[in-house]
């Protein structure tokens, strides 16, 4: 185990009407607020309406940036900033899924910076302050309602980049399961496979001894291998929406991560499709990851895969360790395809006409891909081909 | 999964050396410390001369309060609170394990009463405010470290009593696996005891649809297991050491407790045996808690044995449940004993001389015991004449 620093003090409230905990916390921190939405559901579905009755019980005036799109888009956080600034905002309440937070979080660090917020994102400065956000989470994937992270998207150049700040974690979240009632299978099942491959970002490393990140890890995973079918099978299911909910904050709020190298190539690579192309980020990823996992398998990886298979798909332990491992990665990208994802670029119309491309540009902006197995540009490439 | 809100906000500096934050952290913080050790074991293994050159090199001038014994007394938190307010202290550092940082959470709520402090224990009122506390952590068991709990026994009548709040969970903790090598190999096994029982507290619960708490409880109970055996070995296995000290952590900072109803039946029988005895918490636990298990198992709580027997012990799935139940309790008893702890009452030469007056007197302290099975006097005493 490496050293860390654990540090994670976003309050959650988590369960059913926890939006009543907004009132005070708004009271408590809020002068005027700018409320971020996205493309219009939380309108339709009513949690726009219990949000704004919470902040008028707080009584605390409000302004409204909307429509924010999945791939946040760098002129709607610069959009933001300039509300922000116009209208003396100084809290940020984000109701969304991820986009709406990422948004959010990259306003709120915007807005205390006298330079371009996209310094940050290109890794040129680190924001040393921003405007407390909060959010409403209406989606489980992302865990940006309880980390320091955000991705963004420069729409002129289409660069998909991400920076981490501890200045910019949620100061509270409110995590209620019906509040993702309304998400549809599709962008449901989207969200368990995000939830499992940031696992597997933290989960596939070389750091001997981490045992009590990886034994919860593979908790995790083994809640999602439950409750993903449960879920895309009925949408309603409270128990499915609070586990999986759950799993989808610890999954990315350092716990698991912390005290060990982290990978993070599927979603390197990931970010090059749905910033060039806008698909899914999570049918992205159940294309992309299943096929990084077979690339990487060697004699020097095997043994994580073996750990895997056994410990999460309950795989025989007396097969050979490269039966396993290949079990493993198929019983994977089995798992995604059952819940309605693609599994290769060509259901979702991506040919190879941008590889050489998306690879080169992987590499610019991560500068080095990959720790469990580092990648050249000729290997994402392979990835890639291999994901056809 | 009942509605809960999380928020450990403590800071923890996991790792070799980590004890360079205290510089930093003391330096924002305090404007003068009382520092609070135990019997002398930190001034002998040179701890103490690491903390105190950070004290130095922060700059920030402190007082002591040495010889905090296991299952610390009352007397010792009223002669903290004492120095506290004439020295002006305004932050305590507490260098040691359950017992020294149980006592300046004491001391850090009684500062700021004007009332009695045993008023929080005995459940008269509740603690508004505290004096910041940080803790440099030397035995991996209490989860004290990072959480808001502290247990202190009243001399004149025995009673060993606790409460928890927010105001008195530790602000930063330094764990520094290195730091607990001298522990011997009693106290490392008891402290692993310490750890399991937490657990099963949180895990033994009716509580439907807790998979991410269980999973996660589960995940820790395994990383006990492995590396159990491997520490009381070898007592400077850092890898095994770093294990336990962080699930020593999580195991009781809420994060497997919330959301579930929770147990402390176990807790709360050792609580008056180490009242009375002045015995290890640990041992006292591992001769508690498996009599305790067979008490409550049942065809209403078989299931719950069942999850553990083949979740952390690997019990073969094709036996009847009781089997299964039965052979995990059996398991855990024959673990506890392997790691060289008591799990009779005669091996500690305690009788049967005081049970009724015991199991009285916990119904009095706790008001009622146990949610996985309600006990009562007649049950509790069976329970301990079981553990004879």
């Amino acid at each position: 185990m490496l050293n860390f620093t654990h540090h994670i003090p976003t309050i959650v409230y988590f369960g059913k009407g926890q939006v009543s905990a907004l009132e005070p916390e708004l009271k408590k921190r809020a002068g005027k607020v700018l409320i971020v939405t996205g493309q219009g559901s939380v309108k339709k579905n009513g949690i726009f309406n219990h949000v704004i009755r919470q902040v008028k019980k707080a009584d605390v005036p409000y302004v409204e940036l909307s429509g924010i799109k999945p791939n946040p888009r760098l002129k709607s956080v610069y959009r933001g900033i300039e509300i922000c600034k116009k209208e003396s905002v100084d809290f940020i309440l984000a109701v969304g899924g991820g986009s709406v937070i990422d948004a959010s979080k990259a306003i709120a660090s915007g807005v205390k910076y006298d330079g371009d917020v996209w310094d940050f994102f290109a890794g040129d400065v680190k924001p040393t302050d921003a405007l407390p956000v909060g959010t409403v989470l209406t989606l489980a994937a992302t865990g940006s309602e309880m980390n320091g992270n955000t991705v963004i998207t420069k729409e002129d150049t289409m660069r998909k980049l991400a920076f981490g700040s501890p200045v910019i974690r949620p100061v509270f979240s409110i995590l209620d399961p019906e509040y993702t009632y309304t998400v549809n299978k599709y962008h449901t099942a989207a969200g368990v496979v995000d939830i499992m491959v940031h696992v597997f970002e933290q989960y596939f490393s070389h750091t001997p001894a981490s045992d009590v990140q990886d034994r919860i890890a593979e908790a995790l995973l083994k809640v999602c291998v439950k409750y993903g079918p449960i879920v895309c099978e009925k949408l309603h299911d409270y128990d499915a929406r609070a586990n999986l909910l759950w799993t989808g904050s610890l999954a990315l709020n350092d716990l698991i991560g912390q005290g060990k190298q982290e990978d993070w190539a599927s979603h390197a690579i990931e970010h090059e499709l749905s910033a060039i192309y806008d698909i899914s980020h999570g049918a992205g990823l159940a294309i992309v990851s299943p096929n990084w996992m077979r690339y990487v398998l060697s004699r020097n990886t095997v043994h994580k895969f073996v750990e895997y298979g056994i410990k999460v798909w309950n795989i025989e332990k007396d097969r050979s360790e490269m039966d396993i491992a290949n079990e493993a990665i198929h019983r994977t990208e089995k798992f995604f395809k059952s819940l309605g994802m693609p599994t290769t670029l060509k259901e979702v119309n991506i040919s190879d006409e941008h590889f050489e491309k998306m690879a080169k540009s992987a590499i610019e902006d991560w500068g080095e891909i990959g720790s469990f197995k580092k990648l050249t540009e000729k290997d994402i490439v392979q990835i890639l081909n291999a994901s056809l």
